[in-house]
């Protein structure tokens, strides 16, 4: 009989990823597929209409079609039977959202709307929601809502409900239209099993991470969402559908699905997660105290404790919402792989080549120039989309090497004012795991986080943290009749072994720690004095 | 008869540009050649010694040889005969200065000092001297010197004794093998008219400006260069020669220099002027309260005034330093061009044609990109040249073109702040004159800055600012027998009216106002932490 596999789906920022993975963690094959219209920017596909400056949307289209074609490659290069993949997993950059009808219809596919920028799926970076983030900060803090503190006291522009009220605000109509308001992977996992609108499978981890949803309490009240805009009281009632955690059954793939993705009808599929929440399984921790830092365009740190701490600043903490029977908590930081692209263009750099060997013969502090990385706004703990990057202490001997170098240590200097907030709030932070595919490519920028941060960190040997994780929720899903797994925590460890072999450890430079520290210290006072500013 | 012609000798910091025109201003000919070695910033031309990171020096032979090339290629160009040239006029860039023997002979061109870096003439923005000019102004502060207030409260790194007690200090047999300290412009005159060191032609206008002289009480005592150094006691004693006004004649020229620069001898030569400071009558302001600024890789800002203020962050305040009979304001910014220009390489574009597409495309406040303009430390007011510059406000919706908007709207919030300074400090800045090559290359410049101060301003037609000044000093030294000038003022007046016409008048657009109120404000309260944190 031949073997059975699991497939994960791990949905990014440009393109998606399709991973064959056997039951003892061989990979078997992986395959990306590029959105044929990337991330959507600058104007609309179907009008040519440009969009305002903080919009960023994707094509719904483009998720089916590339998971279809990942998923294709992945089979024949594995060379597999269709028959042998038991069990689906699907992680999913997050809040990417959209507006749907209740068949799952996104509104932007209708000819009616479909010129109408709010009626597509916004993507978690679109950051046209502030006002509406800030308003629902401080109702939430006006009403006393018990739910606040588990997000820092602050909800942040990205979010589910804030990307909601824009568009009741902006585009009324759209609102009207809209009778499904649902998780881009919720959304796909829909997709991929079918049926109405009252059973969509949601994700717990979405939904409590990004749409203040709690095992106990639910969603907030219509009576909050009528205090933020009376147009708003029904939301709730356009969010129909079950709930359920990651690696519980979605349903079985559809005959329709299957035949697109070149598999067979009736695998079972898991219920969505958050791409950087699969890297935790999928770097192999099931346990508490390590951090698992996924880095990418942007960097999501996740770390499991068994203690709810309340800390001011971190963006979610979630009731199992990483892994069961551990409260979860996330933190990241808005902009890395994605602000060390920007500073490569804006530096006219063809590569990373010439910065990163004029950056590495520096001494640690650049000889003094300092970045603050908020090119993307402040995630952690600030929680503030609006916030700014800089660069100071600039002459005229600097080089694109020291912006660069700057903005590496910047950048770890972030990391390292989050665990430094974790520990002080009686969150332990034990361990260090980098994954995701900056810390491979970039040897360079996991040292100069070892150095600023002071802790040894491992790099995750496999490139698909995030994938793997997703495919170990599918061989959750598919169940201990399919795998032989009796736990969660049993799938973790034998799927993820073979991935872990050949870890890197890279340990801090001890003579660089002072210097550091110095860094540090400017890093934070500068961020102060910004922060305050802005305010 | 042939008319009489004078020559004017602009010495900038790549080349030296020779001038030659008619004592009705008519220019007839202009060349110019640039240094062999031009700056000396990375290595020692004669070893190949890696120079340390501060330091800019040049090679005296370099100033003869392009003087030389350019003299003979005005004369060709202007179809005259070398008979017809009557006075020549030398400004140059200051305080550039060197340690030579008594003969004249540059310390730098004995073969036993030729590899010591100290042993060559440091350039105006060597900048290896903040120790020595921080000791400087606490010595003269606790002393109480009186000429301390004259120059803001503060003395330069890039002075004359703070250069030659780095030299002291870091090199003292270089020190010691001195036998005359001189700026590079009196010792170039000095070369032109030759004749024994007690003689040697030094500027009152360097002499004031840049080495704390006063036309009463003449250079800083004796006792105060024994306080800051023991061993430096002498250093008066190895500054041998006869101050002279700009305008007097230093003296003939030598049969030797005439061969070489195609002329005859015997021609009259002035005392050497600061480039910046030429740029005054060569721009044609004879009269107080018309603010000239001098622009280039820096820029220097020259006012006349009837009064004298001290105003605490100017950086000279000289009576009759520009011209007879008013009181000579210097300010200065130390990057301008240079800046621009440093960031054109760093963001590795080969011209400024996109990045000024790019600015232009915007609004004021380059959508909340702001720039501190110190990339080579902050003249006036602060008198620091440790400051560095910084660029906030940064993300990754941001170009090229908005840092480089950004840098222009603070090379002019710099200025602005300059003229609150004096107008506060009771001198009056009625109207505005930018000379110099950076004006006429980069009008959209001239507009930001004529936005941002909210004043017009004229930009003088003239690329020749100092070199036609330093023409009208060789006339003034040919005197009124040679060329029928009764004073400096009719000199003035009759040689710079035809350079002046066509002048071109930029006005502030008044919509830009109020944004640019609220840029100003943001860089001045950025400028004020960040000079803070270096304190």
């Amino acid at each position: 009989m031949p073997q059975s596999v699991v497939m994960g789906l791990d949905f990014g920022t440009e393109s998606v990823r399709a991973i064959l993975v056997d039951l003892k963690g061989n990979e078997l094959a992986t395959a990306v597929s590029r959105y044929a219209h990337g991330q959507i920017l600058d104007k609309l596909p179907t009008s040519g209409q440009k969009l305002p400056p903080l919009f960023a949307l994707q094509d719904p289209q483009d998720w089916i079609d590339s998971a279809a074609t990942a998923s294709r490659q992945a089979v024949q290069a594995a060379r597999i039977k269709p028959a042998q993949v038991v069990g689906i997993g699907v992680d999913f950059t997050s809040c990417t959202m959209l507006p749907a009808l209740s068949d799952g219809t996104p509104l932007c596919k209708l000819p009616a709307l479909a010129k109408q920028p709010y009626a597509w799926p916004k993507l978690w970076k679109h950051h046209g929601a502030q006002d509406q983030a800030d308003r629902i900060t401080a109702l939430a803090r006006k009403r006393k809502e018990k739910w606040l503190a588990r997000y820092g006291g602050t909800i942040g522009l990205e979010w589910f409900f804030p990307k909601i009220c824009e568009t009741l605000e902006k585009a009324p109509n759209i609102y009207k239209a809209a009778e499904v308001w649902v998780e881009g992977g919720d959304w796909y996992v829909w997709q991929l099993v079918g049926g109405d609108a009252a059973i969509l499978p949601r994700s717990t981890c979405q939904a409590g991470y990004k749409a203040m949803w709690n095992s106990k309490t639910g969603y907030p009240s219509p009576q909050f969402f009528k205090a933020l805009n009376p147009k708003m009281s029904d939301v709730l009632k356009k969010m129909p559908g079950k709930l359920l955690a990651p690696g519980e059954q979605a349903g079985e793939l559809t005959a329709g699905m299957a035949k697109k993705m070149g598999l067979v009808p009736g695998v079972a599929v898991s219920a969505a997660t958050i791409d950087a929440h699969a890297g935790v399984p999928g770097a192999g921790v099931a346990g508490a105290g390590t951090m698992v830092m996924v880095m990418g365009t942007s960097s999501c740190h996740m770390l499991n404790a068994t203690k709810e701490k309340l800390v001011k600043g971190v963006a979610g903490i979630v009731d199992g919402g990483i892994l069961p029977g551990l409260f979860g908590y996330e933190t990241g930081q808005a902009a890395v792989g994605d602000a060390f692209d920007w500073l490569r263009r804006t530096l006219s750099q063809k590569d990373f080549k010439l910065m990163t060997q004029q950056a590495e013969a520096l001494a640690p502090g650049s000889d003094g120039v300092l970045c603050i990385d908020w090119f993307n706004g402040c995630r952690t703990p600030l929680m503030d989309g609006e916030l700014r990057g800089a660069f100071l202490g600039l002459s005229m001997g600097h080089t694109p090497g020291h912006m660069y170098r700057a903005l590496l240590e910047a950048s770890a200097c972030g990391v390292r004012w989050i665990i430094e907030l974790l520990e002080n709030g009686g969150v332990p932070v034990n361990a260090l795991v980098a994954t995701g595919g900056l810390p491979h490519h970039n040897p360079f920028m996991v040292q100069v986080y070892a150095d600023v941060i002071g802790k040894s960190i491992l790099v995750h040997p496999s490139t698909q943290g995030p994938a793997l994780g997703a495919a170990i929720l599918g061989a959750l899903a598919a169940g201990n009749k399919a795998t032989g797994f009796t736990s969660a925590k049993a799938a973790i460890a034998a799927m993820s072994a073979k991935a872990a072999r050949g870890g890197r450890v890279v340990k801090p430079i001890a003579r660089n720690r002072k210097d550091y520290d110095q860094v540090y210290k400017r890093y934070r006072d500068t961020a102060a004095w910004i922060s305050k500013q802005h305010d």
